[in-house]
């Protein structure tokens, strides 16, 4: 039978998302409302190796729930890929008396999580949190909403430019090996094209729709671009063997960057965060493992974690289509 | 058998919300991607009865993706409740052609569509465009998903006041008879306490509520009220209440009005809207009628007009529990 | 001759501006880069009283640049208005070694600091933080860059609706008894009129523009009103009264509130709370005493405080010329 | 004696900025208010070359305050460098019936503004919009205050995922070969240091600069880099550079391109705008030419054109002393 839990770590890792402080504040005022001690462990599964541990109370979280970033840090540790550093792992989290872990964080942290756990018996509950929406059991990873916004917001700028002197902009979005945030954000902004990962267009198709786009009479356009696409080596290149091609477009580039990791959470994503952050406490409390809490049909749902790294998060081929419609 | 449509009026009514202009966009570039004519019907049905009709074009709808408000306008009319408005506005709709209306609005806005649609056995598909999400049918409404973050942000820069001089902010939020709106913005904002019309709190457990903060240590507190909620007659003569029992409070109200209902819309409105007026069109073309559009479970469902009407869409509770829990 | 000065407070008094945490931030850094020992006075007035103080290093200021708020706390002090809370002030100062203060704040901050500046002979330089822009000797004080951007979205939301229902809405913004808010933002919101304590348009000539602009085609129109413009009783009455005579008009209230006084500083307020702390502390050490520092033609300039206080911020009449223009 | 001047033209030229539109509807409004007629020039001087105007009224220009980008169309021409070009324009001018010119633009389009009057006698009047600042005889150009808040807001955000990660950022920001938006920019978001043009300060003292800044305790950093400084032979370089010097820091570029140029304008520069296009047509109507409007201490002044091209608008070395304070 499964151990009480009575001291529960919380703690990020990888890529920072917005949302994640709130999901932090959300676990830690979620033990406090149980009477479980709460633990912040500081950069990611370094932390957890190394001890870098302080208690958090109610208190320890205020303010942070419209906040950017970790407070609690986040890395990615080589040192947690050795057997080595997970026996010290172990035996800091024991000597601290932590019973349980809530990890925060995308699939290369649930990996770690999940042989943590099994080698060790160590409970632990994951939350999926990354801009890239790229995990399975969830319809929104915390951070995707927020992210959407920054870059539709990002685009509505650029655009002003673009329908100003009549240009065409590649704008290259994260998203890693999917393109979620380039189909929603393109979507969202109205681009001309949208390129993913998911869906080879083609280089001779995105020149006959853009030279149908010309045509039709439009005199800029925008198209997004997600960072894992290959219809080019890079969104450079890109450039270069469509200006080769349509020497009337004057073809500029935008790499939007880190400005999509950061930025006060949207209502969404905190709303999610303390749902997360509430579920992910209880189900240690029950004596559940191994899972990863996800929303699921706007409910609170637990998925295994091995399932959420080995599946995959389909993307919505109805929006290209949608995307198909609106700029024909 | 259904008559084929040809002609398809577009047309927004009630209040006005984010992302209607991006439905108007794709319903219009929706039926320039099947060849329907598609009609820009101005001013609600009063434009309807009077003609004001003006054709639209992909291009008609350039660049209006990202603007708040309705470029068609929109306004109440009282004369579309009398048969003789009713029978008007079909006369006019014939003379031009019109086969099929998208109508954009709310329950309001839905009931109109319904009594006229079956007087005359006219085509209409409805599309829910509110900020309140008082819609039975569809998980978000038009505009709800951008009214909470101009809310949270709103509270956001309220908190910074708050938070330095002490004091005790009322901040009344809409959504008409429904909290979503307070009770969404309320977690997202780690407000202290949401006061919604779905459930009585009670004047006594208020005061306890915020002693309890006060005691805690809290030295400023936030609580959202939903403009429908009936704890006090108005949100001023709650701050008295407040005021006279709890002196060592400062207490202020803030009612954020209008601000709510306009703005850029959010990524995730966009994309409904963009959805909702494919899958509108497409409903109408398929021969469908008398149904409204919605976002079950991330998919476009239809729902009769009558069940959107009478439903209701119910509070999420859960959430009430999460904003205990987290100011605790 | 002057004392050497070792050790400065610095504390933040009145309403609280955006602004003031980046000058917080600049006094601390400017005390650390002269190796002076700095100490932060929480809650204004109250605090120097009551010995609230806590030294601060240049790493107590960081991340702090971007806040709304101040993180010292900010309060209206009774008993400073009395001779004996003046004394304990002295006191509880003397007992910590501080030498000299820089107050942060309005003129009720800076009337305070004077009088007690004269009774102990203790130096005292101020920084005008306030969003009403009331101060003589600067051209802009800390919070009113922002609080114009603040309102100009607030109201380019509320615009959204007014022409989507054809409405004329009434919108009351901050400011006390001058019309600074007012008059820029009425014009970078492109307002039809704009009515401040400062020009008394009276109502009949209102009630003249109003029609003028209706019948010039407009359909919807925006009027901001001083929160100190006595041309009504207030804006409601205001509403009243202009329904009454023109039936045509569907008016709205707007009172914009609170949001304005909050939020992330823009980057003018920033650099301007830069260099006021640089300028508040380095007069200090020079000997300087009884100055207020202010931006006049882009320089930071000393101006006494009771210059300060008895002056009057005159307000740019210009401004109301290209209004009436903007709106003919 | 000066023709009396019945018509004018008002037309954008080279880079866009926010604040372009908002000085097009001033011009026009202004135009109206004094019963001269306004013609609405697209597309720059490719547009007076080929006759592509358009006339303008007052409701012409509604609703454009707040856009970013120019409703005119900017472009940079070739063929007006040409004498047949001129020629041609001065042609359609007069053809047109237009007796002077307002061009809103930088100094390239001053450059050609003013060879064209002195060749044809025609009266021009400029107005500086340019999001660089780089302008002599104004202490702001048109969308440069917008540009330092999208910046500062951009840094905000990659701040987050710099302090989660103990990261070094790089970020490039706009300014051709002036460094006003990066001193700025850097002072407002607490950059550690930043990189101009105007000031050489070498690569090994940035490198122990950023040394100084880690040993006192920072884990992450921000350096502002404006783009036409040389320290490196670009950003990247940069980065490899430091990268290589000092291996304890994950060094990120972020190079923000074109966001900075669009959005809505602030409410600074839609004021500025306001006066602007008031000043630029009344000293038209007064027998002004070649003069350049600009802000002088919070006044409208004229600066002749050929001092506006040829001065230089120098920075504010006050700027980098408050920054070298604010970081140490």
């Amino acid at each position: 039978m499964a151990k009480e839990i009575k001291k529960i770590g919380v703690m990020t890792s990888g890529g920072d998302a917005p949302g994640m402080n709130a999901a932090i504040r959300s676990v830690v005022r979620t033990c406090a409302y149980h009477n479980i001690e709460c633990i912040g462990i500081y950069r990611g599964y370094d932390g957890v190796i190394e001890g870098d541990y302080k208690p958090m109370n109610a208190r320890s979280v205020k303010g942070i729930i419209n906040k950017g970033g970790t407070i609690l840090k986040s890395a990615r540790s080589d040192v947690f890929r050795t057997v080595e550093g997970r026996k010290k792992a172990y035996n800091n989290l024991s000597k601290a008396g932590i019973d349980a872990l809530v990890t925060i964080g995308g699939d290369g942290t649930f990996t770690g999580a999940l042989i943590f756990s099994k080698e060790f018996n160590f409970p632990v509950i994951g939350i999926p949190g990354t801009i890239d929406n790229d995990i399975y059991g969830t319809s929104h990873t915390l951070g995707f909403d927020t992210a959407l916004n920054t870059v539709v917001e990002a685009i509505d700028k650029i655009r002003d430019t673009a329908s100003s002197h009549n240009r065409l902009f590649f704008i290259e979005v994260m998203g890693r090996d999917a393109g979620h945030i380039a189909l929603n954000t393109g979507v969202g902004a109205g681009a001309e094209e949208i390129l993913i990962p998911e869906e080879d267009l083609g280089l001779d198709r995105l020149l006959e729709s853009l030279k149908r786009s010309k045509q039709s009479g439009k005199t800029s356009s925008i198209v997004v671009v997600a960072e894992g696409d290959k219809i080019g080596k890079n969104v450079f290149e890109l450039r270069d063997y469509v200006e080769e091609h349509m020497s009337y477009y004057d073809v500029r580039v935008s790499v939007l960057g880190h400005i999509q990791r950061g930025g006060s959470p949207s209502c969404f994503d905190r709303v999610l965060a303390s749902r997360m952050g509430v579920k992910a406490v209880e189900s240690l409390l029950k004596g559940k493992s191994n899972y990863m809490v996800g929303l699921l049909n706007n409910k609170m749902e637990l998925t295994p974690l091995k399932q959420a790294i080995k599946g995959k998060s389909t993307i919505n081929l109805e929006l290209l289509r949608v995307s198909d419609i609106m700029t024909t």
